[in-house]
Formats: C-alpha cells, structure tokens, sequence
C-alpha cells in the first residue's frame, strides 16, 4: 500500500517529514525514504522501519523547505537485492523526485514506449517510469499541469503522487479515478500532501480537503496555491482503506474511517440471524466493528483473543512439528469469555481461509459451544491491480467456493459476510472500486501485468 | 518486573523456553537471557528483547532439558554499563543457574555479610545475591529445601525465583507473602514453572496451580516432584498485576486477569455520579475496565484514542519547542467520536499527573464537552520496594495532593479514582501488597534501600 | 580508483567473483556490488568492505553463469545519502549491466546532450551515463561494438569497462589512451577480465593479455571470443598505477609492478648524493623501492616505522589538543633503529605536505641525526581527472613550491624526488600519463569538470 | 595471550586506554573491556575489536582517573555463550577491578579450595578467581602487598596483572617468573603500566622500567609509588614474545623485539649451509629475521608472497572443492621474484605444518627450482600452558616426526630451524621460559589442566 507525504514550508521540514512518516507508518514498514531540498536536493532512503532507515544525523543533514517521504510495504523480494525504495530523483534541468502509492497497469507497455527513445530504467519500480515520463515532459514546457496531463494520458492505474521539483515547488496529484486517497493540510508555515488525515493531526496542520480524482495540485516555492482538473472520470476509492489499511484516527475522503467501521458493525448485524452469547473481534483491526455489532444486537462484547504484540522468529525444530498447532503464540483465546458461550467472531476479511480456519479451532479448543464468523468485508474473488498485495485468483478461496463451502472450511457453525449494498451503505459510497470484490476494474489492465499477478503473489513494482 | 519461566522435560527444551519468553515479552524487553543444562551449563544473555538476543544457532546450541529463561524490564543503567542480565551461574560443585523476579529490601545488609566470609559480588544484581547464598547453603547440603530456608531466613523482599541444578532439576520457590505470581504447568513431557499461565496455553502446558507463599518445588530429573511450604504468612499479592502488568488472558493466584479488569470496570461504575455520552479507553491495558464501565452505565464505549504502535526515537530540533504539545505522534484522538461529546475516559493508573494531564488536553482540543477521568488503580502515595519501577515518592502526584487538586492540575472535570475496597472486590483478594495506596509494606525494608529508592528513580538490582 | 572484474564461464561464477573483489579489494573499500545473469539479472550493492556487503546467502542468490563485479573507492560523500555503488543495470530489451573505473571528463556536456532527448538521470554517477548511451545505441543495433564506437566518439576521459549483456554474454572495453588498466584471463571453464591480475591468480585463470588502448573485447554465451580496436590514441597508462595504486604481485599492461617498484629505488639511488647509515621505507607501498635502494647504495636497509593495522575511531576529548603529536598511533618508529643514525626515509609520494613533515618530526623525535627524505614520485603539481583522487590544486605543496621550499617545509636534511626520466625508466613506458606532474593532459578537459575539481578535493563521480 | 594496560593520573584517562587498547590491539581481537574509577567504577567490555566495543559515548562515560583495561586473544567459544571479556570488578569494601594476561595451572584446584568457604565461580575465567583471592585477602587486611603475597602463595602459573582499587589507586604484580610481559611508564601526570613499551611511546610515557618477576607495584591516589619484591624465582621470560607476538617496535624486559628479531635472522644465518639465489620472508613477523639472514649472507631479499590484509569469509561451495588450493587468498607468489630461483623463505614457527607445506607448494606452482625452508623458532614439541594457544600434543608436527620427517611432509628442498642456542642468544636471555620447545615446564601444571590442554585446542580461560 504505501504512505506518501510531501511538505513546503517557510522552515525546515525533515523533522516534520520524519514524524509523518511515523504516523504513516502503518502503511508501509518494509522500507521509508526522504528527499529534500535546499537548493539541491538531498535524499535518503533505505529497507526497515522510519526509526531504522533514519538518525538524527540523517534529520539534520537533509536540512530543507520542500520534501517528500514515503512508507514501502512488504513486496517480495524482487531480482535486484537492493531495495527499491522511493524517493526517485531524476537529475533533469531542475532536479525532480517522486513518491507513489498505487499500481500501474499498463507499465510494461509503458517502458516500451521510452525504451523506443532511448530511456532505459534502472529498476522495475513504477515510480521510476512515472517520473522520468514526467520529467520528460516537464523539460520541454516547464509546464507542471501539462506535464501531469501528458503523464495521466499514458499511465493507466491507481496512482496518488506526491513530487518535489527544485526551486518550484511541491506538486501532487491523484489518478483519474481517484483510486487512492490523497490530501491537502495547510498551517500558519506551509503546506503539507499526505495519504491520510492522521499525519495531518499529528503534525499541526489543518485539513483542507481531499484532491478530486484527476486534479494537481502544486504549491509555489512563494507559498501560493495552483490547482487544476487534469482529467477526471467517476471516483472510485478503494474500499479497502476503510475495512483494513487507514488507521481509524483518519478521515478518507470526506468519510471518517471509524464511523465507517462502526457502520460496517452495524450493517452486519442487520444481517446476522443466530443468536450468540458474546461478540469477539480479532484484533486489531475488527475491534470497532465488533463493538457496534455487538452494541446494535445488544450481545455481550468482550476480547477474547489477545494479540502478541513483539514480533518473533519462527524456527524449524525438531520437536516443532507435532506442537503446531499449540504454539500459537501471534494469538491467544481468554478461555473465561469463551469457554461454554457461544461466540461470534468478527475479522476485517477472508482471505485464504487457513487463518480464519485456525481461529475457529482455537475458539473450539478454548470451548466455544458455538463459533459463528463474520466478515466486515463481502468475499473477496479476484486480485487487485491497483496496489493492494493479494494472494493470486487461485489462492483467494472465495474465486471458487461459495460461501457455504467456505464455512465448511473453515468449519464455522456459521459464516456471514457483509453484502455489497452494506459496504456501500457503510462507507457512504456509491460507486467505490470493489474489483477485488465484483471483478469489474474501473482502470483498464494490460494483458502482461494480468499475467504477471495471476502466476506470482506480489510483484516489485507496487508502489 | 520481569519474566520468569523454568522446564524440565524428557526432550530439548531450549525452543519452548524461546517461546516462553515471547510469551512473556511484556513484562520486560530491556535483556534476555536462557540457562540450560545438557550436563554441562551453557548460558546466553544480552540486551534487548528476546529476538534481538537470540539467533536459530544460539537455540541450537542451548539443547538441553533443564533450563531457566528471563526477559528483564528496562531499569536505569547502572554503574556496569554492560547488561547485568539474567540467569546468573555459578561454579559450584553441581553448576546453579537462577533467575528471579522481585526485589529484595535488605539486599544491602546481606552484601555485607556476605562480604564477611569472603564472598565478594561481581554486579550490584539481586539475583547474584541469591544465587550465592543459595549455592552455599545447597553445597554443604545437597538438600535444596533446606539450602531455600537459609535463603528464606536472610533475605527479605518479594521474589518469585527458578532455578537450574546441573544434574538434579528444577526448583522453584515463592517469597513468604507470595508477593510476585509464580506457578506450575504440566504435559506429557514435563514441567513448566512461569510467571503467568499464558506461558502455559502458548506452549502446550495443563495449569496445574499457583506457588504457595512460601513453598519450594522441585521437580527432580527423573520426572518426579517433591514440594514443601517453607515458611508461609500471609498471601499479599502485588495488585498491580491485575490492574497492568499480566497479560489479559493470564490467570495469576486464581483470578483470571480479564475477569478482574472486567470487575474493575465494575466497580468504577458504581462510584461514577456524572452523565457522559461516551466512554473511552486510554489503550491498551484500560481497554477491558472501560469496556465493562460502559456497559454498567448503559453508556456509548468507543475507542476515542488511536495508540502508534512503532517505536519511534525523539530528535531535540530547534522548531521543536514551540510544536512541542502538537506533536503527539504515541497518542492521537478520534476526533468524530470526540467532539460536542461529555466523555468519560478510562485510564490504569495516575502516576505523575503529566500523562494525564496530556489526555484531557487532547481531548478537550478535539472538541470534548467535558471530559471526565477515571483510574482503575486508587491513588498511588508511596514508592514500591518489591520490584515494580516507579518515581519517587516526591514524583508521585498523589503523595502530597488531595483528588481536588489532583483534579485540577490534570484539568478535568471530574476525577474518580477506584476506592481500595472495589480494588479488593475487583481482585477477590482479602488483602492483596497494596502498599504503594497505602504505605503499610507487608515486607519491612532497611532503610539504605529506602533512601536509594527515595533519591532515584530506579535501581538497577530490580529484577 | 576502483577495481571492475567479470567472469563469464560454464559454471556458477557468483563465488569467483567474490572472491575475485576480495583480491581488488585494495582499489576500493568503500562500497562493493555484483550483478549476475542466469536468465534474468540478480543484483546486490552496498557500502562497505566486500565482506561487510556480500552473505553466503548472497552469492547462493547471485548464481550465474555471466556476472561483473566492482569495489568502490572512498568518494566525498555526495547529495545523495544513499551509496552509488556499481553495477548500474538498465532494463533495455536486454538488460545490461555495467562497472566502470576511471572519470569521464565530458560528463556534464554529455549529460545535457542526453537530457535533451529525454534521458534523465537518477545519479551524478559517471557509469549510469555510460550505460544509458551504450543501451541506446545498443538498442537500435544490437551490435556491442558498434555501441561501444558510438559511446567512444561521445564520451572522453580514461573508463576501462566491463558490461554483463543478458542472453549475450560479457563486453569489455578500454578508453583510446588506455589510461586505466583492464586485461583478459581464460582457463578451462571460461573467461575472467580484470583491474588487475592478481584476480588471474587468486581464481586460477592464466593471463592472456592487457587490452588495448581503445579495444572492446566481446564474450559470447557460446565461450567464442571477439576482439576490435574501436580507436586507438597514443598508451598512456596512469603511473600511478605502478608507483603507487596496484598490488604489488600484478601485472599491469606487461610491466610486473614489483619488478617497477625496485626500478624506481634503483632509480633514486643513482639521483642520491648524501651519505646515510640506514635506510627505511614508510610503509607500505614504499618498502619495495626502499629494499633497492638501500641495495644499490650497499647501505643498512630496516623497517624504522611500524604501522598500526588496526583503524581506529578518533575521538575529539579535552585533553587531547596538547597531545596531538604525541598520539601517533597510525605510525610508530623504532627507536633502536633510527637513534644516532643518518636515515634516509623513501615514501611513495608526497602530496601536501604534511604527513612527510610528520614522519620527519617523528625520526627526529626518535633520535635520527639527519634525515633524507625521498620520493619515488615526482612533484604533484596538477590535479587528475582521469580517476586519480587527489586534493585541488592549491593544496598541492609542489603547485606553488619548488623542491627546496618543500624540503623546508617537511624539515628534512635533504630532499630527494624522483627525475621524471627515472620514473620513465623504471616504468619502461615512453609515454605513461603524467598529467598531474606535467600538467599535459592528454584527454582535453571540459571547463565545468575542470572548475569542480578546482574547488572540491573530491566528487561523487569518481568510479 | 592478551594486552593489558593500566593508567592513573591527575587527569581523565578513559581517552589514554582506549587508545592504548588500540595499541595493544596485535596482542588480542576477541574481545575488549574497561573499568574506571571516578569514585564509583565504570564498567564497559563486549567482543571484538576496540573500534567494535566502545564508542565515543562509552569513552565519555568511563570518565575517570584510574582504570584498566583489557584486549583478549580469541579463544574456543565456552559453555558460556557471552562472551567472558575482562575487567573482572568485585564489589567488596573498596571495589576492585583486575585484568591479566597468562594462564593459571591451578586453575581447579584453586577453584576447589575457594568453593570449601562458599565463594562460588560465576565464570571460568582465570581472573575471576584471582580477584576474588585478592579481594579477600584485601579486605581482612587492607594491605595490597599481602593480599598480592597470599594470592602468590596460593595460585600457580603465568600471570601479569593489574588491579584498579576504588580510592586507594594502581596495582601491578607479575608471577615469580615473569613469563608474561609487564612494564612501568611515567609521565608529567602520572603512570601507566602495560604488556609492551608501544603503549607509552603512543601515549607520551616514558618507559621506567619492566617490573621484576614477583614483583608487586602500587601507584596511590596521590601519586606516590610503592614497590616491593613479593616472590621472586629465577626469570623465565616466554621467548615467544620476541619470536612472534609483540610488535616489532616494542621493547620487552630490556630487549628491543626488532633487535632480537634482526639476531634470530642472523643466528639462522649461520647454520643455513645451502646455495640460494633469493631470500623471502613469510609476511609480516619474520620480515626482520628474513631481512637480517638475507645481509649477512649476502643474498637477494625480496617479497614473494603477498598477504591479502583484508580479512575474508569462507564459503562452503558446490564448485569450489575443485579449486581449494587454486583459491589461495591470503597469501600469493610474486612470479617475477621466485620464478626459476633457488628460494629460501624464512617463516616465524611451524606448528601444524599444514601452512608450511601449502607455502612450498604456492612457491613451486609460481616456478621456484629449490625451496629452503627456515623457521626461526626451534621445533615446537610441547604444549603451552602459560596462555599462548596452541594445538594438542598429537597435532604439533614436530611431537612426533625429526627435522627430515617434517622436511618431507612440507616437501621442501631443506629444512632449517633455528637452534635453542641461537635462540637464546638472540634474546640476550640466559633462561628464558621455552617449554613448548624442551617440555621443561618452569611451574608445574596440576593434573587436571594438563588432560584439559591434551585433548582440547584452546581453553576458555586463557587470559
């Protein structure tokens, strides 16, 4: 997924550019990167976490009025063993650099088209192609707008920019479809472009307003404020930003990601017809639907399960394979909310099926007289293009059971999920993308990437 | 406070006892340590939590199927600047390892009497103390029992200790109050001895029962287990395993720890007499009470605080100052759950008053009506001489401020605090060690640990 | 300076290239990287010694049968924070890979030549420039050698290059004045080409030749081999190479570098006039001049200086100031060799001065009673651009000074530099590039390389 | 074998150890440590180097005007996985910190007698049982001369120590024999006591004397020095010291280590009877005998081997049996030196002879047509239990086999090992301890220690 912010102020940034990626962290903690400028530019990025890829020696070097951040996400190891992280900064007239949360779907047509002029890429990352696309035609008309334009004519797919060009400014824009969030902050010193509300709060910067699918927006090194409908077609926000990746702190698209979830709690007890005894999230993500369903059927609500915060290495030992099952130590059942009750389980989504599987047999181990699983996310059938990482179509185990199969999977006394109409009902959306969903993809995908995604499970260019 | 977990088994027992301090990674993530004996000792310990100390090979090389392990909370860094981890081993004629959790109150005295007959320390450690004394007891004895009297009739203080005898087995032994938890587990391979019974669930083991105060167990090599009450007075449980040390899932001297929380949130709401439209937690530990606190009062539970769960290191940087209060990356509010809103929240504990004073101010920023605080824990007066890391007596606010004033220097609108008598019902205990609410110590301290504990803010022999 | 190593054989070559680095590991232990094809490439870069970037797993990953290799010499640490290690690899309808040692000094005009046909570039490294011109042309030819004539008539300056072609096999080429080292090594499973042949050596192939000036030597997958002057100039081998750079057991462009280090103590002998009663190399480099000269003058040769192998971290303390020539912990003398003694001391060069007039004092303070300094280099008196990191002009002691001035100035007895002749002579080269003693450079200069090198001691470019 | 190195002064000192560990770094690069007193100790050891080991932070914090420190010599990983670095520290009345280097013979024995009164062992490390000796010796009587006194009484072997005591100042004491190495240096504000005289000459002291065998000194806080003979036997210096173990520039019980190395060259000179056209050394330790045997019989001297200084790792791989000693990394021939020569090549010591056999063969693949081996230490039968490490009985080569029977193994044309009389002679020392060369071990070894060196390579107590 990824978290982008950018920043332009009267002041230095890095510090601010620092803690905003700490906020957006949750998006990304497989690799982080920041480019400044000061005149020229200064970049650093690296694979870790905010706090590994960065010191204070590094804050105080990258000294600067404009920048640009970004948070990766966990994509398999691609063939170049060094990671791909962004910044891209591309040493034209004025030196350009780049951020992106996305997935394009028409790349490798793409990166044919500027080999045929001679622009090989040094990487696989799709950020790399869109800026030195960009920067082509930002050379030749010194024009941001009609830069963005030629660009949002060639690229097809999910994308939310963020770009800092040398003694202009910082310039941000978001596809035509609006797939991926991206807004605009504003304080007393300057401006800030970030993928999520949170970082606004966090850093003292009022919230303006989203970008408008297909808009540009560019702020002046002078402070002021150009904007710009570059080309815009129906919104679609990905819908799984308020089910699973925004932090419930943040508002999306003029729609608060916790209301949204105590709504998706709502429209599943609409739907729920069994009668439990207690309503159990899984945490984290599950907990303020869970709290709603629960409240709106009036069950008792309790946490039953307990998540091992510390991460840990698994090893293969000898005495390992007959305990696989006991050494269940990512999560853990409260045996006094569970034994003898009969238990609903609330989860964000299924989406193999082996770990909801394994929940319902730790509830039963834990003596649930009856386990019933809901899902606040409707089944979940084709992969996504835009830039969510998903298992291939064969692996999602709703491409082909239904959904009385799956319950026998994962041998649920019952299993719901939330209808379509609830989701759309929940996030107060008409029409957001739920290709992973419907298999109706807003953006066209070319036929290379579908391959691509089909065979492997993630692939290195998402963002 | 620190971990502590002990196995013995009739197979390897290096990579459960991995796991086992995964398991009980909460309670400290300063050092890491693990003793196992294969005949002969081997021993690793180190800084840092149990993943950064231990690699596959060091668990290779720990085979064996006595061992002891210990994860250690962070205490102020000592004179040694390398980490005084545990388990400590000595050479005796059968090699000892021990690891403990507590803290001694006469350690002092005992050094020098100790001293007397020659034996000099190498750290400034309880459990090196212990251990010493204990070897000599047990090395013109051979009888472990009666090598625990000894101990018990020098040392005083809380402590809850394992430890490893090459050749002979594992023992165990409580404190005479039976201050800190300590208890034993059992499967078809052998026993386990931890410090809560979530170690037990994760690893495959029947919770058997809880150390008595005072008792020593030991379970010998052949499989066999002898157990003797020592010297036992009355149980005083510290209290502060319920309110916010143990994880929620643990049961500890039994009373499972979701259940007391569930009851604290109980409790707290039958001494409640305002009128709020929401209930909010103050994550993670308060999340349970606030959760039981609502339902009582028949009152909307929402989470209204978003905690970032990434570490992150704070830069001194000249813009800093001024945005000091605005840069609240560990905490930020719900704004939509928040605002217009009379809002309960629900915290563990008040410890210095600036935490809390922090919150309300959040919240009332976010557009809180009002905002009324509660403690699961009643007004802490006095510091802890038994192990739990707290300031000093003068840090604390409520050694020398009423509510009121408690009140309005965290600026709430209401401040209630549990009374000692729904902390008792909340925990079912006739009298839990609740000396830090009311400075009766069940356990007399000399007083150079008095004025060490009163001039710092802790020591580095807490365990 | 930089070593560049490339392998293509029947069999695995991720190890020899390995090792192959290790053995050029002296040209450069500021970052190292490796990119193989096996199919596809596999690349891995970073900063460091080859053993602190490369891990067994590394070399299992990097399997394959074409590979090229790089260490990096320490450059000023650029704009970008991040290390610009080679390869670089473009992602053409082949992907190509290229290292590269030397500097190019046409860089910037070339730079603005390819931005105007829209290839921007991501770094100020001289190799991403070089490959993205050899990719183009390349492209539109699939001919390496024409590719390698149109990178010839463009880029000017001393670049010895190889380049992993995927599915085509291994290229190498070396600038028309062959200013820079690059030869060909062979044995039953394939070809090696390399900075040095101390890689021949160590990885077992017997060395073929040096390329020429000016010639591209092309490997094919199937083991054929291709070889074609391009354009050839005048050979004009850096000196530096022999004097100072090379270990000495290679051979470089038919002169054994050791049989040229005693040439030139042979060399200095017949310039020497003074009598002295001990002679003594600063080590390393120098000890094998010194060896001959001590031979040819039939005077006492001894190691006066030892060297601390061992780097340390300089710490800034307060007691420190007044004991800065008392810590000499780089180099040390032997009291029992130098005291009452005429020392003639032979280094490799002597470039500002300063750390001569240091060895001058430390002989003195050691007791030496005269000291005669000798310089198996002429006097620096011009930067290099060809590659050679050297401080700017001004920082030169002999661009301003003339041999009795610098005698002066390092407080020696008398002052010995090596004739220009004499360093001809102990080469056997008639015309080696000596730009930077004569200021003839025999690649023109562009104005902005020149200004660069002028006012920073060294830039990022710099292979 | 380990360096030690002890400073009190009117003045920080913290700066001064570090760099002279580093000074002292040839002597060990496992591990490094440092206490001080600034009233209170300070403690800071770890494995590695000293670069690895301390940081500028560390150095600040070990503020203080009395210390020691330690740099340890790699020995076989313990049951103990920490490492078990030194300063030991003891907190007894006073605090006392010790470092040593040398080996106790009655180690066990000693460990026994302690453990009667209840001192139990944490390690099994040499200088934990001696401190605790002292420090209770110290403590009944606040004498230091009678606590150094009983523990001479009681302990046995090789042993040079230094203690710092909190408050009362700088003790020094070597074993009756002196085998270990220890000396005295002084300066304008105060004294330092070290394992060899390189340590004052980089940190500005002016060496006074080397201390006797038994003899004891003690620097009190106010500067004055107290000396006293405690027990003294005939001197038995290690010759090893001169032969290979200090560096070059050092001076050691009044005989400079270059001296002794240019008359251990000239000795071998005149037992050597064969024709050579070329003497080379095996880099670095017998460059100086080399060179010496090379004058005085008026041959060639040159280097024919290079040493690879960059340390490397081994990698187990597929094709790599095959070239096992093709991959000859570290050390590699100068073709144009040996090529159709009559080579004598001068080595320090041959052990396994494993080394020595793979040098002859390097020498005969680079075209030797005869190879004169020479050693200049005499047959090694023995092994040592006075610190230096060494391989068992059964694997020292010359244990079992005579100067012809080795010859062949290594396959040289002549074999010559210098003799104990030129041996001695070199040293200027009558007696000096020779052990591992005659078996005639000046302190007996108790029983136990002897099995142990037997049958294992190296112990973990060594120093």
């Amino acid at each position: 997924m990824c978290g982008v912010i950018g920043i332009i102020a009267d002041r230095d940034i890095a510090p601010e550019l620092y803690y905003g990626m700490c906020a957006l962290q949750h998006r990304g903690q497989d690799a982080a990167g920041m480019l400044t400028f000061n005149g020229g530019p200064k970049l650093k990025k690296g694979s870790g976490k905010v706090t590994d890829v960065f010191s204070a020696d590094d804050i105080r070097r990258l000294h600067g009025n404009i920048g640009i951040a970004h948070t990766r996400y966990p994509t398999a190891s691609s063939n170049n063993l060094n990671e791909d992280a962004h910044p891209f900064l591309v040493y034209a007239s004025k030196r350009i650099g780049m951020v992106h949360n996305g997935n394009l779907t028409n790349y490798y047509e793409m990166r044919e088209k500027v080999k045929k002029r001679g622009v090989f890429l040094d990487t696989e990352n799709d950020v790399e192609l869109m800026v030195k696309i960009f920067a082509y035609e930002y050379e030749n008309s010194s024009d941001a707008f009609h830069a963005v334009k030629q660009l949002m004519q060639n690229v097809k797919g999910a994308y939310s920019v963020i770009c800092g060009i040398e003694d202009v400014g910082l310039l941000a824009f978001r596809d035509p479809n609006g797939i991926r969030p991206l807004m605009l902050g504003k304080n007393e010193h300057g401006y800030c472009v970030a993928s999520e509300s949170i970082a606004f709060q966090q850093l003292g910067y009022e919230r303006i307003r989203d970008l408008e699918p297909g808009e540009a927006v560019l702020i002046h090194v002078d402070g002021t404020l150009t904007a710009e409908i570059i080309d815009q077609r129906e919104h679609r926000p990905c819908m799984f930003e308020w089910i699973y990746f925004a932090r419930p702190d943040s508002m999306i698209d003029d729609r608060a990601v916790y209301n949204a979830r105590l709504k998706l709690g709502f429209e599943l007890a609409q739907q729920f017809k069994h009668e439990v005894d207690v309503v159990i999230p899984v945490p984290d993500t599950a907990r303020t639907a869970a709290m709603k369903f629960a409240e709106t059927l009036n069950v008792k609500h309790r946490e039953g399960l307990i998540k091992n915060r510390y991460s840990l290495r698994t090893f293969i030992m000898p005495t390992q394979s007959s305990r696989e099952t006991e050494v269940n130590i990512k999560l853990n059942p409260i045996i006094s909310v569970i034994e003898g009750q009969r238990v609903a389980v609330v989860d964000d989504s299924i989406v193999r099926g082996t770990t909801s599987r394994r929940i319902v047999s730790l509830l039963r181990k834990a003596g649930a007289k009856e386990v019933h699983f809901l899902s606040t996310c409707p089944p979940i059938t084709n992969p996504c293009f835009y830039g969510v990482d998903m298992p291939t179509k064969e692996e999602l185990i709703a491409s082909d059971k239904n959904v009385e199969e799956i319950r026998k999977f994962i041998d649920a006394d019952s299993l719901t999920y939330l209808s379509l109409d609830g989701l759309k009902s929940a996030l107060k959306k008409e029409n957001p993308c739920m290709a992973c969903l419907t298999g109706e993809y807003p953006v066209p995908v070319e036929s290379k990437e579908m391959a691509l995604v089909a065979t492997s499970r993630t692939n290195a260019r998402k963002c």
